[in-house]
């Protein structure tokens, strides 16, 4: 029998593969997506272009971009099959399920879903890409009794977003926001979703399944749910007189505080300084939210009393704050998330899969040993 | 950096977690579930007690095992909603993308879907297991344009499958043989789908997204689809004089053989002495079908010549014959495995998300550093 002190629990620390997409160092705070720091992709870049730039490996040229951009453009509309499908889904269910459905469907409309070429491959995931933001405002509008609003082909990928979910035309600071935001999310290494994309593909299997699982890992509240647990915090502190107060009770009380402290980061987490960095802009331009107001308070009282053990604001900490200015609800944060990070999903399982190995780690065995099957009338 | 040398490709031998429910070595041709062994289960239990047994971590005692059925038997029929997504499905599709997106939708009509209470997860588990026989059943019905039959609660699990699947109620032992050969596949360990199936689990997410998952990686050709394989191997030899030229010019050219071979098996597999012994006791009463011919002669070259490099036939070689006996089109052996599978993955789930770890193993970075953005106007 093997010796159970060898278990690497949460596989924490196991390497399993190299990558060329993202690199983290924790301690310091850094996230780089192809060796460029997150902080410039945020300042310079777009949704569409680091989705590209992972996909390629490297930063696309101007006409790549420009037919990527066309590409994602032109399959913005949905079957109508799978609207019919959103439209029949009952109504309250979590909107993760529904999206999980609404994309496990999809695959069932692709005659391309069963290629598992590297080349079809790019092909689902220019399509998933854009049919992800359809799909996610389609299921918002659905479950809300709404009338389903047919994308735009001449908004940005962020733009068109707000604009399904709404119907009305976003200003260009919003979108640029929700822009800036989506490119925060796209990717972050070895999260527990894009590594269950990678168990399932890692069979060869398609990649409607690789994105289903990574949805459905996602959805857990241990990955994809924290922010929407911020929002919460926030509504429960009520107003900025009284954010100390609470925030100082529950680290006497050795509380789990949401939105701060990170497996990965034991310093800040660079993405929560540039939606940081946003909020302060909006701030100063509109005055500062009781929301805002609170999260500066939680943010200086952790930092001060906890950031030595290396438990700092993480990127969950703003982005709702930031999400629910942009007239988004938070039911719909992790779906949100996910309308990000499959561009990220994507190029990992293109990655994976293009030098690929089954995973198969394995459990030790602390069960019964030389035990017999004993007839029912036998038992006590 | 990290030296590659480090990375445990595959996650090969590196252990996870622990487990009490199933036991196998490789080198020995042992499988055990709760240290009984794989022959006495065949031999002895069915399914509904080998699923009942995997969940309770223990034998049921005979009241234990009376409610079970009667509560799987009480599950059987699914939702009205459900069938009707099932017969609206495009006609075609991969049997596996068909039964991912119909658990995934039954997640939707389930009130309980989101509690992850161990107490929940049992009993949506005791549900899942009954209804996937229906589900599977009504999809290969509906995928061939014929009428969808409603269970019936006077046969068994495996006996009611059959009898869904063709209208006809099967003779005892036909029954019979296909409830040992769900036996065989409840549960083996870390198997790929398996591991997905708790890589999900792991951030807490719901019994349905997990098993959307695992669904996904079985229905990957590196883990679900290799007794399909075996089918067309057997179609294109064609005759049983033919077996012996086709397999030894197959061994010259070191071709891979479809059904010998397995990553932890390196003796026989144990399940497929079980299920050589049926196909034994079949061909005996009713003389050796050409399949049963090919597979011998098969069998005889492979072990003669690579088994001493630990090349046996394993569970996949006979399968699918049983399958094919049982008149089940080998586009459906992927989900006849889940139908067996669905156990294991259930009871696994429970286990480890009773001890609950989130899994995040990380890559070995070999990408770009100290890269920056290039204006789009600035790249060459």
């Amino acid at each position: 029998m093997t010796n159970t002190a060898s278990i690497a629990k949460g596989l924490e620390g196991v390497l399993f593969t190299e990558s060329k997409l993202t690199f983290i160092n924790g301690t310091e705070g850094i996230l780089t997506h192809l060796g460029i720091p997150i902080q410039e992709w945020a300042e310079n870049s777009t949704f569409e272009e680091l989705s590209l730039a992972l996909l390629n490996g490297q930063l696309p040229t101007a006409a790549e971009l420009a037919q990527f951009d066309a590409d994602l453009k032109a399959n913005r509309a949905i079957p109508e099959a799978l609207t019919e499908i959103i439209k029949g889904m009952p109504r309250g269910v979590h909107p993760m399920q529904a999206l999980r459905t609404a994309v496990s469907y999809l695959g069932l409309l692709d005659p391309q879903a069963e290629d598992t070429s590297a080349e079809a491959r790019r092909a689902i995931a220019t399509r998933m890409i854009a049919q992800f933001s359809t799909i996610i405002a389609a299921i918002n509008r659905a479950q809300e009794g709404q009338d389903i609003i047919a994308p735009r082909m001449d908004l940005t990928h962020a733009g068109n977003y707000l604009y399904m979910l709404s119907g009305k035309e976003p200003t260009a600071e919003q979108a640029r926001l929700f822009d800036i935001a989506l490119v925060l999310h796209v990717d972050h290494g070895m999260n527990a979703s894009t590594f269950t994309a990678i168990a399932t593909g890692s069979t060869l299997s398609d990649m409607y399944s690789c994105i289903t699982s990574a949805i459905g890992a996602l959805k857990g509240p241990l990955h994809g749910g924290a922010n929407e647990a911020v929002m919460d915090m926030l509504d429960e502190v009520g107003t900025p007189d009284q954010a100390e107060g609470y925030i100082t009770k529950k680290l006497d009380n050795k509380e789990k505080i949401m939105g701060v402290g990170h497996r990965v980061y034991k310093y800040f987490d660079p993405r929560s300084r540039v939606l940081r960095d946003y909020a302060e802009v909006v701030a100063s331009k509109e005055g500062k939210s009781n929301y805002y107001q609170i999260l500066e308070t939680i943010e200086k009282v952790v930092v001060d009393r906890i950031g030595s053990k290396g438990i700092y604001p993480n990127v969950d900490f703003y982005s709702g704050t930031v999400y629910s200015d942009l007239g988004i609800k938070k039911e719909y944060f992790t779906p949100i998330f996910a309308l990000a990070r499959i561009s990220g999903w994507c190029a990992s399982l293109i990655e994976y899969t293009g030098n690929n190995r089954l995973l198969r780690p394995d459990a030790v065995y602390t069960g019964a040993t030389d035990a017999h099957y004993v007839q029912l009338q036998d038992r006590q």
